[in-house]
């Protein structure tokens, strides 16, 4: 690949993510991570930045938008410390917020958000759906084979989680909106629910897994609920699970988020040099 | 579902939607189409519109502008003898032209185009892929388990058609142009062939499989393949395949179009009843 | 691979047969077959048997005991012409008869009748399924996914048909006898039928495939199925469908025998020769 | 169902036998089991050998050939005083040793073992499947889709656990011996890796997940293997790896056992009473 490299901060799917990126050839520099082989590791933030074109930062960039995100480094590094060395170059990172892009704004610089780019979220839907069904296997007392499994949401996630489920051998039954959504779940060999007829099915469930963020499972859907039914949530603040009223009526519950990077950190990392090759256009 | 239905003309598949209507316990009247079982046939456009609300016509409703597709009937039936009659109700076909809109527009009529409804492009697209399969087993001397079978173009009936190859064992190429199209071909478990690297690879496959409407394999393209090859083109006029050229070059190639009336008339007439249901809000 | 290997008689099969074995490197005679590139015809069975260790002829070898199949050749090529040539050599061939064994039993021959090899049998299973798929494909006016599909028998083909009938998206149910069969069914996610519980669920089949080389469908269960059910019979005689009764019903029904050759032939060559390098311990 | 049924001891799957059988409709008794609803508690073996003509015992029935396996109860249960009351009953428990059978060889009692049912063998091995993917996504920094996963031995555990890596998207291999396993390999569209070639393939696999019991993986095999390779051994004493090489070679290793009741109670105990039903041609 031959290209030269900068990484700056980051955890340890970026660590694994500089040694693939040593690993196919490119030349690779870091500050604020450990010591790897075959990787420079630049004593300041203008060394890294000069030695090369393309500087890469942490997913997300930053968690309080003044710092950016290491995990492996001793010392806190501010944003502003990056920014104003960064000059005509282009700078890839993830959850990217106003406040760089006000910093960068007469630098030249091409900021590429990572986290928009759809590749990505549809790759990174892969890591979720496999953790999801590892906490669907570790939390029930039945193998998903044979299970009755209720997906809410047909979006990405949805349609890997199905596909996956269905691999196993659940009977996978995912809800919907609109009739083309229906369409497809019919055509994937999944049972689909309506969404108005939601209610009226859901006492048949073993395990429901929800990826739409607005409340679906409410006190009255939660009621038809079999005792033993497992819900997971995917879904990002709010979710779509009332979780006092499943706190109440003691159904078992995990709120599952971040899953790529906790399931499978390398995978996660493969997935960022893919998009990032695709971004420079290379591989 | 108890609901008075009117419909004119048709080939098998409305035949087939008109018996199962009656069937599902809505009243049925025809005109133009042949004598059935609980289905009243009408004399006259006029009763045939007095006696519903809902009007359904052929899918496509005219071939020529002019006059009603109606292959069982031993009249031709015209679009003015219907038009004139239509008011205050709603009127349901495929591929319905410009000069019927102009006709109804001080009708009071809700004229709904079934072949713009995405749930029914969906489900035809299962029609659609088996029936290529069913060409791609007929046309071979090898099974497709086992063999190299590039799918051209990810939309809907691409992406039918690489389940059900892949159900039977087929090996699966996808080729697509969009890096999302292609993380989703990478998340379905089918190989990605990126377009740009398309020419390199042709040369290993026994089967292809066009779904894209502009010339994809050209004389160039076409050169690479192997003498044994097999290509199906499922694309509208111009298609994806230089019809010129694959004939000089001697391959074997099949140009199959409107495959879900031809392969599955019954399936198709479920398919366009199920839509119906939905614009209708029943069922 | 690099061996000599002598081709008697045979048809479309053994002709592509004798063109793999050449295109791996292997030195091909033939008697009694086209002329084909790379390969030596031989004026003789002297000639051709002198010239090799391995001699193979046709699948099967002989429909009247007296002469070898040979649809290529314009004389009739008498079993004793061969055997009289055979000595101190491997003769493989399809279906040998007891005649052929006494004929050679003095002559020091391994005699290896490749019908009896459990992994071709395997992988014909293939390209049988495959064979009935494209049956119930041309034979139904529904597609086969999102129809109810019956397999009478859990063995070789039985299995295969499942998957593949299962990854077009039918409804598959398998019908058998034994807990452990029973236990497998549900295990691959088909939904079992134990044959004691046939006739009750037998209304509900869009398309029944038999495998079973007894009689399963007589007229007590034929009088259960649906009038547009299809009957698709793979069982060699008699078969496992009353054919007088089926008749008499009025059910569309298809006895379809020696699928391989028939619908793959290339593919049925590529395991008979992956079958003789097993047998000769190459490849 | 209406039957009477005896269970004495056993571990959370006979209690939730116990519990499926009474919801199931028949009279349930049990002996050194927890207090439930609708189950009668009996007070001595000799009552509750009395209240049914089928006594079941616990999978395995004993681990030290003295007394009964009873997790919930108090007291040690010695197998002499089930023997002892035992007369013209039918006696259902796993693992059953020879002294069971001399004690009970003049009481007129037909003794089966549940454990050598193939059905239950078959439906175990959904379990154990089940159990070594979760082990596969717990121990691993990657996700199985994507990821190529190398299965010893294609018997029973083999073949679900190869089924189900491929529904979720892995690259799935499978090592035989005998053609006809690597001819059913290839029909299931995995990857045949015959055992004489083991050797020289084993560097590119992610995960390999051992059902053979005896050693496969010895010093010289495992020198191949990556440094992130995941093994896992499913097969009982002395298992398929050679458990000191790969500790000397710091290879990430786990041999798990018994999995069916560790992953899936609720799911085993539902295959012990569908293999209860069968032997008592009941259900």
């Amino acid at each position: 690949m031959n290209k030269k490299i900068s990484i700056i901060g980051g955890d340890l799917r970026i660590k694994k993510l500089a040694e693939m990126l040593a690993k196919d050839g490119n030349k690779v520099y870091t500050y604020g991570l450990d010591k790897q082989e075959n990787i420079i590791q630049c004593e300041t933030i203008k060394e890294l930045v000069e030695s090369a074109d393309i500087i890469i930062g942490p997913v997300p960039f930053s968690s309080n938008g003044k710092t950016i995100n290491a995990t492996f480094s001793n010392n806190e590094i501010q944003i502003e410390d990056l920014t104003k060395e960064l000059k005509n170059k282009t700078f890839i990172a993830g959850a990217i917020r106003d406040n760089v892009y006000e910093l960068l704004k007469n630098n030249n610089v091409e900021i590429i958000d990572i986290l928009k780019r759809e590749e990505l979220s549809v790759l990174n839907s892969i890591s979720t759906a496999e953790g999801a069904i590892q906490i669907a296997m570790e939390q029930t007392e039945i193998t998903l084979c044979g299970s009755n499994v209720l997906i809410l949401g047909f979006g990405r996630i949805g349609k890997v989680l199905a596909k996956m489920l269905l691999g196993i051998g659940a009977n996978v039954y995912c809800e919907a909106r609109k009739p083309h959504d229906l369409a497809w779940i019919q055509a994937y060999g999944y049972t689909p629910i309506d969404i108005k007829k939601l209610n009226e099915n859901l006492n048949k469930f073993d395990v429901i897994i929800n990826t739409i963020p607005s409340i679906v499972l409410d006190a009255s859907n939660l009621d038809k609920l079999k005792e033993d039914c497992l819900v997971i949530d995917l879904a990002s603040n709010p979710g779509g699970v009332d979780k006092q009223e499943i706190k109440k009526k003691n159904i078992k519950f995990v709120w599952a988020l971040s899953l790529p990077g906790k399931v499978a950190p390398v995978t996660s990392a493969k997935y960022i040099k893919e998009t990032i090759y695709n971004i420079l256009e290379i591989g």
